[in-house]
C-alpha cells in the first residue's frame, strides 16, 4: 500500500476529485527575463483557480532527476517509482496499448543488423524507419507458438514491444542485448529454474522470427530487453477509497493508470473538449478523475514555444466544461517539466495549482506559472503527496489518532 | 531514539528553548479574501518577534493527515507518530490525568445499555450526561481485586478510562465492543498467553462493575477498548540533551510530555499569565519548557473566530512576561490548525515563528499569520524538525563529522 496509514482512516463521501495532468507541464523562459510557456499563455480560467485556490511546485520523483512519462504517473498516483518499479517490457507494452496481465511476460524489442557471422553490425539495424519496420512487425505478430499466445506491436522506428501469454511464465530471463556490435545477440537464458520453460518458448519464437527476417538487408535479426511481469501495484481503490477513471487519448497513460486499477475510459476525438466530455459522461460513476493532456508535452519536445503555450490555452479555454461539473477537488498541473526550451523532459519543479472551494487556504497568489507557484502556500514538496492532500480536501479522511 | 545522529553532537550549553504551543493554532478566512484568526487578531509582540525572526508552516504528521491532539504533540516533539504508536488506552487515561507507567494496562470504557438478554440496545448508554455518570464511575473506583490495583476516572458522557496496575501484566486483550447492537459485548479475551491473567483479571473487575450497575437504566454494561501499555518512548533527555519541563493546563498534554520524559509542573489558575508564572519559577531548574495553550482549539471547535483571535491576543499581551526570562530560542506555533470555518481539527499546515536572536537569519516578513507563514525563510517542513533546529539554534549541537 502506498500509504500504510490512509486506509484505517478513510471516511465515505461522495466527493469528486479530478487529477488535470497536462504532460510536460513545467518550462523555461526562451529570452531573459521572459515568461515561461505557462507564463506566456493566456489563462483566465486558471487564474481564476489560482486565485481562490493555492499553487505550488512538486518535485516530480526525487530532486534533480528527470522522470520518464511511467514513473512521473506513478508518482502522481502515490506510488513512489524508487519503491514501485514497473518493468521496461511493461511499461513499452502498454505504452502501445498492449494489456499486460498477471502471468503474462512483456518485452522490448529492437530490431538490428546481423552479419554472415551473425555478430552485431548495427544495434538499431539504421535507425530504420517506422514505414518500413511496420510490415515487419506484421510478420512477427504471425508467429504461432504452441501453448502460449504471443501479441507484437510497433513503438517506433527499430522499436517493438511483445507479450506472451499462457500457463506457468516467468519473467526472470537476461536480456539478449550485448551492447556492442561485432558479437551476436546474447541467447535467451533463464536467470532462475522457474523461468527455464518461458525462457525455451522465446527461444523458439526468435528462431522463427530470424527466418521471417532473412530477407531484410537491415532488420535481420534482433535483440529483447527488460522481460517482465504486470508489477502488481496496490489497487488504487484499495489504496485511497475512491472509483478511478482514466480519460487519455494516448495508450501510455492509459496502460499506467490500467496497472493501478482505474477504469479506462473509452470515447473518441482528442481534443481537451473531447476529454472532459468523456469525463462528463461517466461524472456519476467514479469518485476520481485523472485527464491527461498530451500536447504539451509533444510541444515542448518539438521546441515549440509557442505551440506549448497555445495547447495551455486550449486546455483553459475548455475548462469551464469542467468546471461545471462543480468538482470538489481540482488539482491541475504536470507529470514533469519539457521546457521547449530544453527540447526534453526534465527534472525542473512542476507548477501546481490547488483548488477546493470549501477547504483551500488561499495564498494571495493571482495567475498560475512557475514564479507563482513557486511563492505559493503548498510550497515546494513530492509529487507524491497528491493523493493524500485531494482526499483531505474532498472530505475522504478521518482524523489521525485521538 | 527519535534522531540517532543528534546524541553523539551534543554540546553542553546553559541556553534555554520554550516551544510555545497555542493548540490548534492554524485558521482559515470565513470570507472571501479575508484574514484567517491569527491573521486577524492584533498581536504586536508576536508580529515584532516575526520581524527579528524567521517563519515557516510546519506539516503536522504527514500531508493531508489531520492529527489528534496526541499524535501531533509526540511530532512536535520529534517523535514520528506513524513510527511511535501510543495506544488509545493510555492517551485516553493520560488525557484525563491517569498515570501510566510501564507494566500498566490502560483501557478506555464506554458505558452502554444491556436489554433483559444482555443483548446491547445502546453503544453509548443513551450518551448519558456526564453528571449521571460520574458517581457511576466512583462506584467502579470502588472495586477491589486481590493483587492488582485499579484506577477509573470519568472522561465524558458515557465514556472512562481506567488503568490496571500489578505484576506480570500483559495489555494484549481483544476489545470487547462487538461495534453493534443486539449482541452481548464480547468476552474480555487474551490475544496470547502471556495475557491470559490479566484477561481474567479484567474479567474479573467486568462481573463486579455489572453488578454495581443492576441498579442503572441505561448505563447498566460497558465495553472496554484499546488495552495498551506505555509505549516506552525514548526519553526526551536521553534524545535531546535537555532537562525538560511541561506547563500545561490540561490533563491530556501533560500526559503526553510525562510519557517523553517531561516534568509536569504544578500550578494554580489556567490564564497564559498563569502559565508563564509558573514557567519563570522553574526557569533556573530546566533547558527545555514546553507550554501549552488550549482555549485557541477549544473556540475554533466551537466556530468561535473572533474568540479565537481573543485567545490569541490574549497569549501575545502575556508574552513580555516570557521575553522577560530572555529565552535564547522561542517557538511559537500549533500541534496543528483547527480553523473555526471547519469547526474541527485540520491537515492544513501551521504557521511556525521561530526566533532566536543570536542566530535567526531574517526573512522580512513583518508579521506573525498563515500567509507569511507560506511565504517564510523557513519553507513548509514536518513539525518533526522542531527539536534538531532548536538545539541548534540554542548552540547544544556540534558539528557534524569532520
Amino acid at each position: 500500500m502506498p500509504f500504510d496509514y490512509l486506509p484505517p482512516i478513510f471516511r465515505p463521501s461522495d466527493s469528486k476529485i479530478v487529477l488535470l495532468v497536462m504532460d510536460g507541464l513545467g518550462g523555461l523562459p526562451i529570452e531573459e527575463g521572459g515568461p515561461t510557456e505557462l507564463e506566456a499563455a493566456r489563462t483566465p480560467n486558471m487564474d481564476r483557480l489560482a486565485k481562490e485556490g493555492m499553487l505550488g511546485q512538486t518535485i516530480p520523483i526525487r530532486p534533480g532527476i528527470t522522470p520518464g512519462s511511467g514513473p512521473a504517473h506513478l508518482a502522481l498516483f502515490g506510488y513512489d517509482p524508487i519503491r514501485y518499479e514497473i518493468g521496461r517490457g511493461v511499461l513499452e507494452s502498454v505504452g502501445v496499448g498492449l494489456k499486460v496481465n498477471p502471468g503474462d511476460v512483456a518485452v522490448r524489442g529492437n530490431f538490428c543488423t546481423l552479419d554472415e557471422e551473425g555478430n552485431i553490425s548495427d544495434r538499431r539495424a539504421g535507425r530504420i524507419p517506422s514505414d518500413e519496420s511496420a510490415p515487419l512487425v506484421e510478420r512477427l505478430q504471425g508467429i504461432q507458438l504452441p501453448g502460449v499466445e504471443t501479441e507484437v506491436r510497433q513503438v517506433k522506428e527499430y522499436r517493438f514491444a511483445m507479450v506472451m501469454r499462457g500457463e506457468g511464465l516467468d519473467p526472470d530471463i537476461e536480456d539478449t542485448d550485448p551492447q556492442r556490435t561485432g558479437v551476436p545477440p546474447l541467447p535467451i537464458e533463464a536467470n532462475s529454474p522457474a523461468a527455464e520453460k518461458t525462457a525455451q518458448l522465446f527461444g523458439q519464437w526468435y528462431a522463427k522470427a530470424r527466418e521471417l527476417l532473412t530477407d531484410q538487408p537491415k532488420a535481420n535479426g534482433m535483440t529483447l530487453r527488460g522481460f517482465a511481469t504486470d508489477p502488481n501495484l496496490p489497487n488504487y481503490q484499495d489504496s485511497y477509497g475512491v472509483r478511478a477513471a482514466c480519460v487519455s487519448v494516448y495508450p501510455m497513460y492509459k496502460g499506467v493508470a490500467s496497472l493501478v486499477g482505474m477504469d479506462v475510459i473509452a470515447f473518441e476525438g482528442e481534443s481537451p473538449h473531447d476529454e472532459f466530455a468523456a469525463l462528463s459522461r461517466v461524472w456519476p460513476d467514479y469518485d476520481f478523475f485523472f485527464v491527461h493532456i498530451k500536447k504539451t508535452d509533444s510541444k515542448g519536445e518539438d521546441g515549440d514555444f509557442e505551440g506549448k503555450a497555445k495547447i495551455i490555452e486550449g486546455v483553459d479555454q475548455a475548462l469551464p466544461q469542467l468546471l461545471g461539473l462543480k468538482p470538489d477537488v481540482l488539482i491541475v498541473t504536470g507529470d514533469h517539466s519539457t521546457p521547449a526550451r530544453l527540447r526534453t523532459h526534465s527534472w525542473h519543479p512542476v507548477p501546481y495549482l490547488f483548488w477546493a472551494p470549501a477547504t483551500v487556504r488561499p495564498d494571495d497568489q493571482p495567475k498560475f506559472g512557475e514564479r507563482a507557484c513557486a511563492r505559493g502556500g503548498l510550497g515546494t514538496f513530492p509529487a507524491l503527496d497528491t493523493m493524500p492532500l485531494a482526499l483531505a480536501h474532498a472530505g475522504r479522511l478521518e482524523k489521525f489518532g485521538a
